[in-house]
């Protein structure tokens, strides 16, 4: 970035992620206190960790290490006072939610619908690959299920397949990622470093 | 542990682990400004692995995470004023090490001991395998290198092994690992976590 431009970052999330909901649930508020805009960058994972030899969630192939995420995952919700029920379906099939969110990248309702998502996801156990419970959500943000739908099976929800790769690109592996320029942070517990890093290199 | 016992958690780690050394660097005067004690573990990480069916780190088996937890490591001793100098050899073989610190633990100079080791091979890039490497911080914290390598290659070194088992019974599948009592924490940015849990549980 130039000198004196805005801060900013990129968050790269998919809907599937743990992790990443703990970070879409805090990144907003902490995002406005220090003054960094935060691009939200949904892509999906499946390409990400094939493209390292993985087929399924690393919290599946090791069990023993998906098992303390959970934990994990509980004690850290309780501590930021996140809301958690751990889904029946994990991984979800996040496909059609991240084509939904390349549309609200467009036109500008992409935070509130991710956080939406991920609460329908990780909060209320609702599965999020299906339409009924995104329609609900676009409805309930007063938007227009049927034309957000058109357009996220078209060019625009099209473009999450160029965002994978351009998450790959940039030497994303996991989620959350947050990226300042060339700079790449993994992990929620990354997030302060990334929004510091912001602020001190532009 | 019984209510109104003095807060403690043991510090499981391996002296090849790169996170482990930013812990092993912290640990000691956050656990004395909050009042806990801390039990040193050193264990083996790959019995650990290899019980997860992985016969390398999974750093070096994944080589786009291996980069960044390196770039990671730079950022994060950068912020916490620790020297880091990459490791000509990554992993180190750490039996040795470990050996000598189990009779460290006997006799109490584990953690000095520790932290010279990790030292040696995160900011020194010394070989921590190498006998010389080891005899050099023995002589320099005035112990006698000869009686405590007989000690290590005795029944107390021997002891690593039960202690690595331990690990593997205790749920331990990475390092650092903070455990109170039942709960287990992964990761050298849980270390906070870690601490508050044992003020908060005893």
């Amino acid at each position: 970035m130039s000198l004196n431009s805005k801060p900013s970052l990129s968050f790269w999330y998919d809907f599937a992620s743990t992790y990443s909901y703990v970070a879409a649930m805090r990144i907003e508020d902490m995002a406005k206190v220090s003054g960094v805009t935060v691009n939200w960058k949904p892509f999906l994972l499946g390409p990400v960790f094939a493209a390292q030899g993985l087929a399924d969630s690393p919290f599946n192939i090791y069990p023993i290490k998906g098992a303390n995420m959970w934990r994990d995952m509980a004690r850290i919700c309780e501590r930021e006072n996140i809301p958690l029920q751990r889904p029946g379906i994990f991984p979800a099939n996040s496909v059609l939610a991240a084509k939904l969110a390349m549309v609200g990248g467009v036109d500008g309702w992409i935070a509130g619908f991710s956080r939406a998502v991920y609460t329908a996801n990780f909060a209320h156990n609702q599965d999020i690959s299906k339409s009924e419970t995104l329609i609900e959500i676009l409805t309930s943000m007063g938007l227009n299920p049927q034309e957000v739908f058109e357009r996220a099976n078209g060019p625009e929800g099209a473009g999450l397949r160029q965002q994978t790769e351009d998450a790959i690109k940039n030497g994303v592996f996991g989620a959350p990622s947050f990226q300042v320029g060339a700079e790449l942070f993994w992990g929620n517990d990354r997030l302060e470093h990334a929004i510091d890093w912001a602020l001190s290199h532009r």
